[in-house]
């Protein structure tokens, strides 16, 4: 096992100039309060706690950057204790249970022996002839813990929480997080407008929360399959992606060891995971679509709960009746879970038992608080099947589904699609918000066309800053290999980046509070020469220093008042600098002084631009 | 000089499977007609003629993507003859003239002795300490030639001939190119709401259109500064932009040289090309903004308009009572022609001698066909700026000077911003159109976030999909070293790439006939497994293939029913077309077969996935 040195990222990743090579970061101030330190220089994760009269116990995570003008902006921080250097995380051992007091205190939820795990849970089969973990020691040697669900009786929920009127100490915390009232977050969770995905076994997790009044999240999918990557590759995916700012991340795993990948990576997440759950059914049954049946999801479903699986996507919308309509598309079903249960669905001829036991699985469900993402099994492959009859017959069909979820006091969230270009994405969000009860929509891309594999970041980032303006509160980056292969690291990155910037697009048209402030403390240092400013207030701190050294490298362009664009001769910014400088800053101010000030500026050489010309 | 292997990128740059690697195509079909056959494996340059009756010296250059099933798919194509094994092409010869004898037919222009080149004109000084041009023999060898200007009385632009009703073989190529009806080319440029950028003195171009109802365009920059590059440099990234599938180019050359590597690009540019007179007229006073004059702009303007320079961007727009609006901007001024034109104002207390000289300035691009893009000096350089009252007063004034333009029989396009946040996008192109009488817009991103340095094509090409959508004709790229440093040869692929990505979905959402054929013949592949189809046909072949390797490198799996997301025991695209084989194709075939099915399928073994698996 290497997963260590993965898990430290301070110290094994490239160090800049500052010491740090992460750039995590969203798009709002985190509100006021005070904060410990970490690091010093440029940045340091620092804590935020409550005002006046909260919970003691709440220490919000935030990046705080240093300007050499002496100013300092707070920026939201995903990256969890990995970048607290002040903590000592070790990845066999997993994160400090920070929930487990609050889960405890509720008095609502018990231990219990729960589900002994088994060989089929890795994917091993007494008749097959491999056999064995890839790795016999990584099995994860952790805290012993055994699971927890609701008593009998008990809506342990932060839905059934929030529709009582209680502020639980999650949502204090993500109201300090998002700079909200926690009344404010208690009533979107209670109106179903947001969810807070937490499961009772998970609590290592740094609450965070999904709905359009909030900051727009986005999530990374990992995940080895049958063909290639290994958990040592997955659990340092995971912290690789939280520390460049992803909000929840999708373990996605279909290959072996599949228990046991999810085990390290949720006892070392800081984010909510989530999973498709049918994935792992199929492998139990050997790939044989047909062959699952209620019960072995129903038991792959118990499993992963009582792991501490924070949200599973759950494609009980693909019913019998609309495989037909999937038959003239231009590219079929392209969702993994949706042509299985298509498959399941034709090979038996019968109704999915997703859908025929929708309430049996959202009593288990309720009973760990584990969040619906109900899956869109239907969506468009290609810009040809966009918004097509399939989708929408399956979306409406999610719209029922919310409901029998919301009244078992379930939280959901819908996925959106796909592949949809621009003058049919905003269709999506308003007949979903309709059609759902303004359940937080959760959407792949969209990808506004199908010609550019290899960039479907890009393709997919453009139609997911227009859905997330439009109110899609969860973004599902899409990498540079989708289509093609599986991400690596650069790619995770890469998708990470992408939908950050999506993402605070979006909360900029939202008009979300304090987004802009970011690109304001950005551009003011922009406009100052402030280099160095710049570099540490970039979404990716690491690749725009890169980026301006490879033209000007030496030490002393980083103060200088010009950049390679324009060279020293000539720099647009320089002369506002002096216009507002020799003119004043009113408008009246400068009208008045124009006319002296041109006279002088002439006298005094006239020379807009800097001696170092030339 | 190295200029000769940059130019010829089929042997020099990396051979993929297919022995090419050029990526450049856009959006549609280019319509019916003879083809002469270049390359034969996987693409190969075509040449398309118009419809019976069409001049026979008509040949319009295509890609055509030969695919596996025997169909083949055409695209736009930009790269010029050096995609074409059948011409020699000699970077120190230039391209031959295509538009030569056309120029000539039309009899309403005259070569004259025109103006001396001057050591100035490079930006050598008597002065100068360092004197002499970098590369003495940089002078292009070239093919002698006298310039070309409109005989007394003439007007010689293809504004002025369709507004005559006239449809010249520019006019007609075009429509080729487009796939659209000759008249509507000619009514729209009549309209003034598309231009045929084609100086008369530059006979290379194949001649391309920018407007709203064409497909959408993308200008991508090159130029050295003060600070770094070189004339090679500037001619191998013009041949690589266009490789990509850039539609025009601007040479923004600021440092020595100017004049020399402009005669090199011009004259071996198979794409209209865009400069700023102003850079190099600041360059002949040294750098000293107020040292500029009517004189020395006008003797620069008519210098490039004697090289060829297609269409030149001119600030007149930023007016002296505009520039005390930015003194309490965010950023100021960020343009860089906006802000010599604001110092110089300041400097003499005057009005822009861009803005007093406008009739006159029109009377010189009429004589040569340069076309106006009138620049917008004023764009806002932050999120915080968009949309003020300094950009909307800039605007107010271009469409004053667009009419002005157009009296003159002077082909003109509007520059807009910049840095504006999704919510505010759209304002702008609707504003732009309703004041400048639907001249067509030419737009800069916009960038939809500042917090993003070294990702700035992302941030901006988010902005740039949307405005294509709402009616912008040109999009001018954005490369990820914008507001950092110089782009290199990756950084305009990067660009040329994302902005194409940008363009074809803004065409996909505008309805553009035939656009969404790329989009199906690719989706089509992928539902079909045919991978070399999915990488001939995919914007960037190399990359996309690359991609596919790095996961699966082995040959069967460019065959192979699967990918390696899946693995080869689960397959979504699989069933889906299990469904449609077993189930047939119409609804009602398939709600017949199913139960029928359904028994033989489980009853054949229910197997969904290939035998390769596990």
């Amino acid at each position: 096992m290497t997963i260590k040195d993965a898990r430290t990222p301070a110290s094994s990743s490239d160090a800049s100039a500052n010491g740090r090579a992460d750039g995590s970061a969203d798009g709002a101030s985190a509100g006021a309060g005070g904060a410990a330190a970490g690091k010093s220089i440029g940045w340091h994760k620092g804590y935020v706690t409550g005002p006046e009269g909260s919970r003691s116990d709440l220490r919000v995570p935030v990046r705080q950057v240093h300007l050499t003008n002496g100013k300092a902006v707070t920026l939201y921080d995903t990256s969890g204790p990995y970048t607290d250097p002040n903590i000592d995380t070790d990845v066999r051992r997993g994160l400090a249970p920070l929930r487990e007091n609050w889960i405890i205190a509720r008095g609502d939820t018990e231990e219990y022996a729960g589900r002994p795990v088994r060989p089929e849970d890795d994917g091993i089969k007494h008749t097959s002839p491999r056999g064995g973990l890839r790795n016999l020691d990584a099995v994860f040697p952790g805290r012993p813990r055994q699971p927890r669900r609701g008593r009998a009786g008990q809506a342990v929920t932060q839905l059934a929480y929030a529709r009582r009127g209680e502020i639980t100490p999650e949502m204090e915390y993500v109201a300090i997080r998002e700079n909200m009232a926690p009344e404010v977050v208690r009533d979107e969770i209670a109106a179903g407008r947001a969810v807070l995905p937490a499961n009772v076994n998970h609590p290592e997790i740094e609450p965070m929360i999904i709905g359009k009044k909030f900051l727009v999240k986005v999530n990374a999918n990992i995940g080895n399959s049958a063909v290639t990557s290994s958990i040592e590759e997955e659990v340092d995916k995971m912290t690789w992606a939280t520390q460049w700012g992803a909000d929840t991340v999708m373990d996605l795993s279909t290959g072996r060891n599949i228990h046991t990948t999810r085990e390290w990576v949720l006892r070392n997440s800081p984010v909510p995971i989530g999973t498709v759950p049918l994935y792992q059914a199929l492998e139990k049954v050997d790939g044989r679509a047909e062959e699952l049946s209620w019960e072995i999801y129903k038991d792959t479903v118990i499993e992963q709960a009582e792991q501490g699986v924070d949200y599973m996507t759950v494609h009980a919308g693909v019913r019998l009746p609309f495989v037909p309509l999937t038959a003239n598309r231009k590219t079929g079903i392209v969702s993994r879970g949706g042509s299985i249960m298509a498959a399941w669905c034709l090979a038996h001829h019968k109704e999915s038992f997703l859908y025929e036991h929708f309430e049996e699985l959202c009593e288990i469900l309720a009973a760990y608080d584990v969040t619906y993402s109900l899956g869109d099994g239907l969506r468009p492959g290609s810009i040809a099947d966009a918004n097509d009859e399939a989708q929408f017959a399956e979306l409406r069909t999610l719209g029922e589904l919310n409901t029998i979820a919301k009244r078992h006091n379930v939280q959901t969230m819908i996925e959106g699609p796909g592949h949809v270009p621009m003058h049919k994405i905003k269709e999506n969000i308003d007949l979903q918000q309709e059609i759902c009860e303004e359940a937080p929509f959760y959407t792949l891309g969209p990808l506004t066309t199908d010609i550019a594999p290899a960039y479907d970041h890009i393709t997919s980032g453009i139609g997911a800053a227009m859905i997330g303006w439009w109110g899609t509160a969860m973004l599902c980056y899409v990498t540079p290999k989708e289509h093609l292969g599986l991400p690596n690291r650069d790619d995770v990155k890469t998708g990470v980046i992408t939908y950050k910037i999506a993402a605070h697009a979006a909360d900029l048209a939202k008009g979300h509070p304090g987004a802009q402030d970011w690109d304001d403390a950005l551009s003011d240092a922009r406009f100052e020469f402030r280099w160095e400013d710049q570099f540490n207030l970039a979404l990716d701190p690491v690749t725009a220093r890169e980026f301006h050294d490879e033209t000007l490298p030496a030490e002393p362009a980083k103060t200088a008042h010009f950049c390679s664009m324009c060279g020293p001769k000539f720099c647009s910014m320089k002369i506002s600098q002096d216009i507002r400088r020799e003119h004043g800053t009113t408008k009246t101010e400068i009208e008045e002084g124009m006319e002296q000030k041109s006279k002088e500026f002439a006298a005094a050489g006239n020379r807009v631009y800097l001696p170092l010309a030339d």
